[in-house]
Order: structure tokens, then C-alpha cells, then sequence
């Protein structure tokens, strides 16, 4: 796959960032095909508007599907659904399936590449991490308030001619896109983050904020980023303790920024715990590394969410 | 003091505890003298009502005042505060010391003889462990549910004469009593419970039986006691790891108990986050301990009680 021109693309869980990442492309005129439940009616009348930057992206005529038979085999499958609906991917991906069809999971956290590769073959996957600021705000409305950039790499390997190319796709759009050469890295930087923030504000129902004005929340904060500096290094990735620093300086700038894990509690909704606490806690653990906080933090936040 | 006859006693804090250890001893002829506020008015007018295994003590004629100064000095002060309301104890002691007055804290956790000790003399200070089920169910009423045993220690000191004399009166009234030579190792083994079972009732909102029946729940709080007792362990305490087993063995029999903590922060009371977690955490890594979990739960107890 050297560039996306006449590739079909399929989103499976269009929710808000699927929506926006996969609109995006449609946008400029690619060839992309939406799995939908809940919104299709509405999409398929209305279509589907992205609010980003101040502009108003309208796409009125949507290819949306209820099922992938309808969708059929495709050249690349953006899966954005919630970590937790993984289990329907079974069902989900094989119809969309060609000998060559690329896997790329923009889903949060650590297992997803693995669960793909396990299921339909490592060459086909490469996963990305989406830094963005997104809500669905009504059916078929997408509203994009901040960030937006994404870091697209292959599934333990180096950056690939069709990574190059995926993002160059989302370049063109004007949506800030990397190729990089160490996802599994990548994915461990934005963990270093994730684990605390996201975890404090379930089980100390604290925002970036709180946490940061409460003394014991950020050392436990910075502690847990140590516990994940060192399971990232055990796992080769070189990640300096310097940039555990500087993620909690530039936390002090997000004010009362809500998670998106602590909407998701405090709303009733499915919280990734496995993605985001339980698969770096045994990987790190499997490598060597002591992780005491973090299993803590994992089971008490299990136990909130099993609810 | 060689037994508690024609001593006067004073009991700081008459809430459940206070007024069940110090009414039974009003019950056996003890010339006893409660600060009381709230319930003041009720109990000078109706006495105090303890049920008590199917039986109602009732004693209608009670001691009570307002402030410690309308008691004035007595020979022993029952301190049954709890431990978040400590700082009133600076204006509350000193009107009820004479020269040999001993101060005997019922009180939770650690911290609290050192509290005495500092301020009024180690000499004077005695602390004891009270297991034992208690509601105060209105004004003046106290319902004793189950168990009752009290451990009585001198601070610092094994046993002596008066630590004797004193559960000596409670063995006569048919309260289960004993004096005990290493008050601290007591209360180490008291905390081994506590530290889990009350934190994960407030951290991860599950009741006893709840925090057996969740692998991760029951994994952390065996991963505490275990943080506990090398923390006992470094302060002289030898308690062995069977000692732990066997609390965890014994909690099965309390089904949905829920830990006085639980109730204290579900209904929005102070919650006693420093003699329970706070200063065992302290005293424990001061002596060398690891105690990473038993700090990560101690920042977010302190975090979700202060709100």
C-alpha cells in the first residue's frame, strides 16, 4: 500500500473518534464505509458533521452499514471501538477481510495489536494513539475541541511504506499524523500518563487538578509513573525519568480536565481497566518490574467499575 | 493503684464506646464522670440506657457535666474521642489532672499514647484495644451488638499494678478484660485487619464479604497485611505470617460487615485516615519497611475523605 487512493477503508466502532479520524478521510474524498448501529439512521439522512477549528465539516452523503457483510472485505479497518467491546471484533472483522487487509487499532492502552495479531496474523496490524480532545455530542454530530494528532506504527516492527502512507492521508486533511518507528514505546509514553490521571480520578474522584494540589495524590501519581518508567525499560523501551517530569508539569495547564475514564465512571459507562491498568501491570510484572502501586490501583479500580 | 475502689474516673468522649466501657463500670458502683455535650440535657434526665446481651443496664443517675473543668481532677481519664478530634483534648485534659492521674486511651490506631505521652508525661499513659461492636442509637442509649473485649497496656512498659487494677473492674462486671504486656504489638495485630479491611471498604466501597469474594480485592488486602507485618516486624512486633492468614481466614464468618470507617464516610464523618493508615505508614517506613500499597491507599483515603 503505497498511498490510500482508491483503497476502501473501513471504521469499525464510529463513535467519536472513529467517526472523526475515518470522516476525516472521507472528507477528502477517500473511499470509507461506517459501521453503525445506533447513529446509521440518522447518518443515513442527515449525514454526519464534524465542528473542528472553528469550521463545520458536513458530509452529507455517508457509506454507513449496520453490519460488515454489508461492508465487505476492504484494504484497511480503523477500529476505534471501546476496549471492553473487544470480544465482538470476532465477529466483526473477518467479512471485512481481504488477503492484504490492514488491521489499525486506534483503541487506548496496551493488548490491542496482540489481541488482533493473535486472531488474523501480526502482518496485518499496525495500531496508532490518537491525542485528542473528542465527544459525540448528538447522532451523526462529532465535535472535535482540541488536539487532534496521531501516531500510526506497526504492530512490532519498524515504520512501514503503508504507515507512511496512512498518514500521509490524514496530513493532506490537515490532521497532524506520524509514522512511528516504535509503537509499543509510543503506546507506554502515553501510559506513564494514563495509569495515574486516568486511575486518581476514579478512585480518588479527583481531576488533573485535585490531583495535582493534593500532596500524597501526586507523589502516589509520580511514584506510579516510576513503576511504569521502569516495566517500559524492562521492555526495552528507553524512556528517560525526565519525561515522567515534564508530563506532570505540563499536567498543571489542564485545570479541571476530566479524563476520559472518569466520564466514563461517573456516567454509568464501561471503563478500559485491562488496556489501561490490567495488561501494563502484567507485562511490566512479567518483565521484572515491581509495580506494587499500580496492582493496587488496578484492583481497587476493578472492583469500582465491576459495579 | 492497686484496684479501682473510691477512685474517680472521667470519660472524655462518651459516643458509644466511651459510655459502654465507662456505664459498666458506673454499673459496678465506680464513681464515674462524663463530659457529655449533645446528649448532656437527655442523659441528666433520663440516665443512660446500655443494652448488653439481652439485658438493659440502666443507670439513672449519671454523672455528667459540660466541660472538664466542672470535674476536676480525678485518678483515671478514659479517653474515647476519636482520633480526628485529638486537638481538643489540649484544653479538655488538663482541668482533670492531678499528680497521679493516668490517662488510658481507648482510642483507634497509632499515635494516640504518643499524643498523651508528649503532652502530659509517659508515666501517665496507658492505651487499650477495644474489640467490640457498638451503636450509639440515640441520645443516651447505647446498644452493645457483640464482642466487648478490652486489652489494656501500659505505653512503652509491660504491664503494671494499675494496668491490672483496671481490667480487673471490667473482669468483675462480666466485660471481657485483660492486661497485656506489649500495647504496641497489640496494636500492630489490630491494624493488620484494619489497614485492609478499613481502607478497601472506603477505596473501593466493598464490605468485608465483598472484598473476600473479588480475587484482586483479597489479593490486595493480603498484600497489606503482608506490608504490616513487615512493618511490625522492623518495630519489634514478631508476629508471625500464619497471624495474618488466620484474619483472613476468621473475616468469612462477618459476611456483609461493614467496617466502622465504611460507615463513618458513608454517612460523612471524620474519618480517622492518620491513626489508621497515616501513622502506621510512618512508623513502618521509618523502621525500614517497604509500604507502597498501604501508602497508595493511605493518599486516597486522606484524598476522598477530605472532600
Amino acid at each position: 500500500m503505497e498511498n490510500l487512493q482508491g483503497k476502501r477503508i473501513a471504521v469499525v466502532g464510529a463513535g467519536a473518534v472513529g467517526s472523526y479520524y475515518g470522516g476525516m478521510l472521507a472528507h477528502g474524498g477517500h473511499d470509507v464505509r461506517f459501521l453503525m448501529r445506533t447513529d446509521l439512521e440518522t447518518v443515513r439522512a442527515h449525514g454526519l458533521t464534524i465542528l473542528t477549528k472553528g469550521q463545520k465539516v458536513h458530509l452529507r452523503e455517508v457509506k454507513a452499514a449496520p453490519t460488515t457483510e454489508e461492508i465487505g472485505p476492504v484494504d484497511l479497518v480503523l477500529i476505534a471501538l471501546k476496549t471492553t467491546a473487544n470480544a465482538a471484533l470476532e465477529k466483526l472483522i473477518p467479512p471485512l477481510l481481504g488477503p492484504q487487509t490492514a488491521l489499525l487499532t486506534l483503541q487506548n492502552g496496551l493488548g490491542n495489536e496482540e489481541f488482533l495479531a493473535a486472531r488474523w496474523g501480526a502482518e496485518r496490524v499496525l495500531g496508532a494513539l490518537c491525542f485528542v480532545c473528542i465527544n459525540r455530542t448528538a447522532p451523526g454530530v462529532i465535535h472535535h475541541i482540541d488536539h487532534g494528532s496521531i501516531s500510526i506504527g506497526e504492530f512490532r516492527r519498524p515504520v512501514s511504506p503503508r504507515g507512511r502512507a496512512i498518514a500521509e492521508a490524514w496530513q493532506a486533511l490537515e490532521v497532524e499524523a506520524h509514522a512511528v518507528d516504535n509503537l509499543a514505546g509510543e503506546r507506554w509514553r502515553k501510559l506513564l500518563w494514563n495509569i495515574p490521571f486516568n486511575g486518581l480520578s476514579i478512585a480518588a474522584r479527583a481531576h488533573v487538578a485535585q490531583v495535582l494540589a493534593d500532596d500524597g495524590l501526586r507523589a502516589t501519581a509520580r511514584a506510579l509513573m516510576s513503576e511504569g518508567l521502569d516495566a517500559a525499560r524492562r521492555l526495552g523501551h528507553d524512556i528517560p525519568d525526565e519525561y515522567a517530569d515534564w508530563q506532570i508539569e505540563r499536567s498543571y495547564s489542564m485545570g479541571g480536565y476530566r479524563a476520559s475514564s472518569m466520564i466514563d465512571f461517573e456516567e454509568g459507562r464501561p471503563v478500559e481497566v485491562e488496556a489501561i491498568w490490567g495488561e501494563p501491570f502484567r507485562q511490566g510484572t512479567a518483565a521484572g518490574a515491581s509495580m506494587p502501586r499500580t496492582e493496587t490501583l488496578y484492583h481497587l479500580i476493578a472492583a469500582l467499575t465491576r459495579k
